[in-house]
């Protein structure tokens, strides 16, 4: 019964035997083999992107940050949610590759940015000219660190208030499969066709050991991300092992089915868990993690028999009146079972 | 015949097999699992120093700049070899990740600081007192870009020089099996004992798919390497597949093993080579590197049969007289056998 | 009739005067010079701080941006007033020459952080460990953005929570002598006695050229102030001509007689903007800035007859109805006149 | 009889003067006054570039660090002399200004870089692709650092060099007048018609109590020049008071007299120099500076009576045998009079 991340789970067996299926004879380095090669050819056919760009790197916060790096200048401000990954939990990363840069945070519900709050956030950013920060770039994240989702539409509305005022679009798709498996429409119709440019294409979360494609839709930006990677150390000489995790992750829609399976598995978990008497969700339910309210008694019993996940925010105790309602983050994965599901809810009832 | 670098071969079976067996259930992410954790145990054993902390990225670009990053300040001058892998192979990685420090580049034979030459160097630099670049740290680079290595005695000799000026030492281990096998001491003689401050202990080169451990033998400068390397986006969510590459890397002397094999091969490769006629050797052959001239001739026969390999320095021409000799570096892995060589020797000939 | 900014005024006849006086003959460059020493032997006494270390630069932008970076790491947080002058008005410089720390913005009445504001951005951060930010430095602005001052009691407040995180505390004193003579107090209660360890003390806006100068009531800090300074291109050759201006400022109390006029000036205006029909302060008059709603006709008509000062905030409209009252800032200097001040008010009734 | 530097000397009267002259009432402040504007469209005269865009600072490093920031990518290799001032005497700026550039030597003979040299460094950086640093751009100091001076001829052919490469060229003229005066051309002819695309013009040195002007022959370049100026602290509030510096400067050919006067003094004591038995040059005298080695004896008698210099390298003793020849830096300045020079002459023979 772990609930604590996505990231606690292992990587999926075709991803590991994929690894070893890739792990004959000598190949080019750096990224010149052939199965660095169709990774690419792969993303570009699964995002209708011919001319897109693929990068692989093994984190996501290399992927985000060296994104933001290539589409902002040092004294351009990010635009992103307050409750942004890029803000909240990566210890200043994209500050660090961008040598500087703000971030500028927009409130919405359920983490997901205001459209009319974005708008009002770029308008007063650089009003004073030199004085200031200058407006830079925009990052979405989909789905949102509350376990909420941006359909196209909603993607396509802040990005065109991004263009309005000339910037480009990232979007932080650490959970991009369980995004886009939520909102029913195809990679492309989620990206580019709404205005994303950069995407970080997660795979670690959804069952790799550890890749992330970076997916530059305008060509013109690559040369410099790959500058950018290779000095940020994020260029591996043994590539392939990157290719292949990617590689069998898009094979088969294996992304897709391990999402499907996660938002099922979490959808499972909400209704459970809205069924508990003293509970509700703090958030709505829309990808693969649950946020819910339910009495400190209940926490105390599934914790007491192993359930592992984090009270959200951190900083609630769990001494005290049993029947005071505490919030949780409760993360499904690839690997979370109907089972598991059961025996945990089994406690809190 | 593939002699282009040692990260052309694949990853060891064991290597590969460790992460299959790693693969089960849920495990705390970011290193906080037993295998990490067994991790740096072993590695405090092998270099009988139980204070050190050890941690593990993926490449050796990151590597080695995030050392440089905790052991010198922005305005310090990082001493190294002409030709080290941190001046000429990283893109500008250590600048980047320490914040514009200046890398002062040291001669010497074979890609070795002569001692006279660094203790010079240091002498000269910073003397202009707050308008100069101040005295930052040494990095020595062993088993050398030029296929040799430093003794602990010479090591010692140079970090002596460091010392004297108050000044840390850092090594570039990317290859340090290859070095540690040649040189026949043991780990700690060739690091903190002989004055080393932090190692990058190559794991890529030698057999793993890509980690690399950095062994940090001031515990005090451990803190603030966490955080440098959270912002770089190189602390792994699924760490345990780091883990579990040095886990097999480490067990039953595999890493030496497969470095005395590397090396018994490029010590084949190179006897074969001198009794070319019109053969000599660049630089000894002291590790997993041979660097040799032979007549063009033999390149375009060696070549023209499949062999891989650099022409050293790059923009020496195949075309033309075929007597005129052109110098190569060949690079022999875990992964070369011993009728590889013979095949190339053979088109040599 | 120009309230646009103190920085709209020139300097002091004294000042200029002191230029001319120190430029003679052949004196030690980059501080050297006795009369730099001087300077920072007067601050010392001023400050009763024996052991400070006293630098000067020409900027407040320098001033404060190389204060952070000796204050926090990269990875650390910036706490601050969502309306500082390091947040709003200097282009990025503290992320810039911190190499990418982090604002973190708390709210707070007249521009002022209100203490359980504070304590609450500062225990919110850095909580998730290695993933987040750490917690920095605490910036305090006197006088604020919004014209109001800090008394010793209220710096001394802030600093203690400070403290209880072992955060240290700079002040941002671009307008250090309004804040001062207001609140009545010595220069040693406003600050190290109140928990400042660094002190951007303004001269530039209250009737210098072009001086800052930053006190270090803790040398430990400030060899690395030294090479920051040099690093960034802020230390002067002819140093003689920023200590002439410093000198010449606080030679008879210069600088508070400065203060004192200002401040006076921007009472006389605060009362007579109160007895305008329809007009009220925005923000109490504390200092030399007056924070003002009053009719748009009023704007009008005092625009008209040549008065500069700013709508504040930027995008209000004169165009519209006569009777909607705008805000502005009227900031007074050491070159305000009672005769500037009268006929500006005769132009609103 | 001080010969230390030229910025040990003070300001040309003229320039005080300015100083007072300016600081009469309100003007905008950040440079949109009318004397701010007034210098632009001078210097644009004087340069026959009326498309160029003329920035204002307050110290060399920051003219030459900002303008390195705006010529080249952190990945960037600018290309210099080994003893330029931007690898010598400015502790890492230009490495903090690029975000991590890399300096690399060129040789040559009085500090000037040998062309041959150049396109050596050039066409060896960059080879291995995205593993190096990239080719940045060319810094050429005139006059040098060794008091030498590129005629427009040299500085076309370095040019050459660079264009080819496609990389843009700046020159650190902090000695420009004293270059200028010495070849004989015109502004024109030294800077855009012989390929510079950004000039540090320098004030301070000749006569200004601090200023250089930034010529950005190359309007495309204007704003990011003048958002790095601001987040570097650089621009000043009360701006007049750097135009009115450079405003004088420029009045009646004051810097070419200014100039030719230093350089004449230079010629003066060289040719004194010469006279004297075991004395003789080590760099030609070309330009204010005079590099020559004379009997460590002539050195005591000199500094017993007074005088100020520089040894070269400093690290030599004036202990030991008198007839010992040491080299010494001998800089003449606008305030250098022939009867100091006579009376320095007058020790050493």
């Amino acid at each position: 019964m772990n609930f604590a991340s996505d990231n606690t789970a292992g990587a999926h067996p075709d991803v590991i035997a994929a690894l070893g299926a890739a792990n004959h004879g000598h190949v080019p380095s750096y990224g010149a083999d052939l199965l660095s090669d169709g990774v690419q050819t792969r993303i570009r056919e699964i995002f209708e992107a011919p001319e897109a760009r693929v990068y692989l790197v093994a984190t996501g916060t290399a992927a985000n940050a060296l994104s933001c790096a290539v589409l902002t200048q040092p004294w351009g401000a990010i635009f992103c949610h307050r409750n942004a990954h890029i803000e909240e939990d990566e210890c200043g990363a994209p500050e660090f590759y961008t040598n500087g840069s703000k971030l500028v945070l927009v409130d919405g519900a359920d983490a997901k940015m205001d459209p009319t709050a974005l708008e009002r956030a770029i308008s007063h950013t650089g009003r004073g000219g030199i004085h200031n920060v200058q407006r830079g770039m925009v990052s979405i994240t989909n789905a949102t660190e509350a376990g909420a989702i941006y359909a196209p539409a909603e993607v396509a509305a802040l990005s065109e208030i991004a263009k309005r005022f000339h910037l480009p679009v990232h979007m932080d798709g650490a959970r991009f499969a369980n995004a886009l498996v939520a909102a029913g429409c195809t990679p492309a119709e989620m990206t580019w066709k709404a205005g994303v440019d950069v995407l970080s294409f997660g795979g670690t979360k959804n069952g790799c050991m550890g890749v992330e494609a970076v997916v530059i839709f305008d060509p013109k930006r690559a040369w410099e991300f790959e500058l950018r990677r290779k000095r940020g150390g994020h260029l591996f000489s043994k590539h392939r092992f990157l290719a292949a995790q990617m590689q069998a992750y898009l094979t088969d829609d294996l992304w897709l089915d391990l999402a499907r399976h996660a938002n099922e598995m979490a959808a499972k978990l909400s209704a459970g868990l809205q069924a508990i008497p003293g509970a509700k969700l703090v958030h709505p339910t829309q990808a693969n993690a649950v946020f819910a309210a339910f009495p400190r008694g209940a926490h105390k019993r599934a914790q007491g028999a192993g359930a592992y996940y984090y009270l959200w925010p951190f900083d609630q105790s769990l001494e005290g009146d049993e029947s005071v309602a505490l919030a949780a983050r409760l993360v499904c994965s690839w690997a979370t079972t109907p089972e598991e599901i059961d025996e945990f809810l089994s406690h809190l009832g």
